[in-house]
């Protein structure tokens, strides 16, 4: 997809990305407070990634809710395709929120690890160059804390057997010409990547009840064509809950992106590096420190203050508070970040430990626990 | 492929081939006499097939001879994609010519089965219209008498765990362009059978010897692209034994299709069926018998004579006076055809019967005999 402007596809955000105009474009809806009161309703409680509205449109949601209130239930998939690098902050986003979601409406959930797609999309050389990325990608998604028997965590590389016959029902249905229009295909374009869709949508055809795809607004295009299949295969429509993309370290129209360090904290940066990171971060003060006191500074632009509102500060008045602070010019910069600094490296160490505890539990996700099993038995019946 | 005035892909061949033009073409070479002595030189015998050339162009066939002949060894490779319809005996041309250079050479042999192929081609309309001609073409196929212990027949739906890493390799090597120049794909094609390619080619991949593929001339681009990959997954470039198109029984310029019932004979056809279309082919006779007896008929343009010449004369000589007796206005096409009814009743019935017991025998092609359970084992390692 591009647009003046700005570009968005599965692969790559550039520039600085209008979101309303994204909404309107994908013809998704925001998320509204209406919604959001259903949400805390059903859940008893609101995450602060969807409350803060980080995951701020969705499509479908509402059926979603219903389906639960009225006890036919739903379920969650979601996603991470590992690459030649660890996974940063910004990937475990939506596995924060998935899994939060599998906490409050005690749903199974569903996780795919394409690990063949950063290959096929030429990002990789290699397969081998992925591989020992594959397990710690999947040991960090473990770490946070999935129900053993109610998840299922997959490599298409193994998984493949289950999921071809469904791929080929899917794939029918995908002409070049829509594939090309949805993911701006062209002739460089392997064949394997040009068939990877129908893979990304099987999950979604996983149980005859409705999927709910936390995932960020670009992995969009999937489920919007996974919508005009899924009927004819007897299935539910994907339902999405999408969130923006989160910001890099330099700057609002920055990414965390692995392979510029500047912009991401790594789940396995020593804490000194962290330190570095968050110091060197792009930030809403001015140019002395005179100036910030007398002017203030701006937390819209910050990149800290933004990586505070995703998962660093929980508490909405203190959140408030920090912002408050720093517009009127009472807290500057350096004592900003360094408070993030301690926050997150306190994230990492305890998230470390986890990583650690879930070296015993993956075989569970991936094999032997409840869901895994029933899984390994699957097959697709329309 | 396409030129004036004829045109080729693996999906259908119309008009009338020139088959000199097309060796320029593809690049291919004509079996010379030399081939054809050195072949008989190591096997000990010449398949008529092979003998009158209707194998006629190869690629890299000195290659697999020499490698025969210093011990390397080679393995063999062939497939049949289940449709809608039975086979016919056109289809069942290269399994002999397979099954012949098995037996004279003990060579390993694996059959691809590509069950989703016409599907995605949207031959078919559902994987489920597909789904009894499947078994029934591995009977066909397994009738023929392949060695159960080196013998390896698999379904791509079922092998696809062990096929889609390699496949994910190749179809890294393979551009959208690339693909639509040599298949034809245009933005009507599914992104399956775009990805199609990449699993005809992985069983090229399947031993650290020279594949040797015994198939329609028709069959040759996926083979032309695997040689472009296989030295970059140090494996052999695929070496090839191409046939012509078999003729239908509606002329010389007809192939035998099993939507078109009656330019093809299928395998299991009644005896009153072979006969009805036997005696309405196209052959080379005059408008009345005292004109024929005259003037003499033209088995050149007989499809009759083309079928005595394939798969119902193993005699050079005796096929040699049918045509001159036909050709002297001695022998008429009803005597001729009538012979003919007489040798494919005699050939189904017997193949029928091997059919029946070839039942017993399937499982070891497919799972249990000894090719087939190392390949269930099997995992690609470049």
């Amino acid at each position: 997809m591009s647009s003046e402007g700005y570009s968005i596809t599965p692969w790559e955000a550039r520039g600085k990305i209008d979101y309303d105009k994204l909404v309107e474009e994908f013809g998704v809806e925001k998320i509204s407070d209406d919604l959001l009161e259903q949400i805390r309703r059903l859940a008893g409680d609101l995450h602060p990634l969807i409350r803060r509205k980080f995951f701020f449109a969705h499509r479908d949601l509402n059926l979603v809710l219903d389906d639960y209130a009225n006890e036919r239930g739903f379920f969650l998939y979601t996603g991470r395709a590992p690459s030649k690098a660890p996974m940063h902050l910004a990937h475990i986003v939506p596995f924060i929120m998935t899994k939060w979601l599998q906490e409050k409406f005690g749903v199974n959930t569903y996780i795919e690890i394409p690990d063949e797609e950063k290959f096929l999309a030429k990002k990789v050389d290699s397969l081998e160059e992925v591989e020992p990325y594959v397990r710690q990608d999947i040991l960090n998604i473990a770490a946070l804390g999935f129900n053993e028997d109610k998840t299922f965590i997959f490599r298409d590389s193994e998984f493949i057997g289950r999921m071809y016959k469904p791929a080929v029902l899917v794939a029918r249905y995908i002409n070049f010409s829509t594939a090309r229009a949805v993911f701006g295909f062209d002739g460089e374009t392997s064949i394997g990547l040009i068939f990877y869709p129908a893979l990304q949508i099987v999950p979604t055809l996983f149980e005859k009840k409705r999927p709910l795809i936390p995932c960020g607004i670009d992995q969009d295009p999937y489920f919007r064509l996974q919508r005009d299949i899924a009927p004819r295969l007897n299935r539910f429509k994907a339902s999405e809950l999408l969130a923006k993309l989160a910001w890099g370290l330099t700057g609002p129209e920055s990414k965390m992106s692995a392979s510029e360090p500047e912009t991401a904290i790594m789940l396995n940066d020593p804490p000194d590096t962290v330190r570095r990171k968050v110091m060197n971060a792009y930030t809403g003060g001015r140019a002395t420190v005179e100036e910030q006191r007398r002017l203030g500074g701006v937390p819209e632009v910050c990149t800290v203050f933004h990586w505070y509102t995703l998962l660093f500060e929980e508490d909405d008045k203190k959140l408030e508070e920090r912002y408050w602070a720093c517009k009127t010019g009472k807290l500057l910069c350096g004592e900003c970040k360094a408070e993030l600094v301690k926050r997150i490296n306190n994230f990492l160490a305890l998230h470390n430990k986890r990583v650690a505890d879930a070296e015993k539990r993956i075989t569970k996700y991936m094999y032997d626990g409840k869901l895994a099993s029933e899984m390994w038995k699957w097959e697709f019946r329309p």
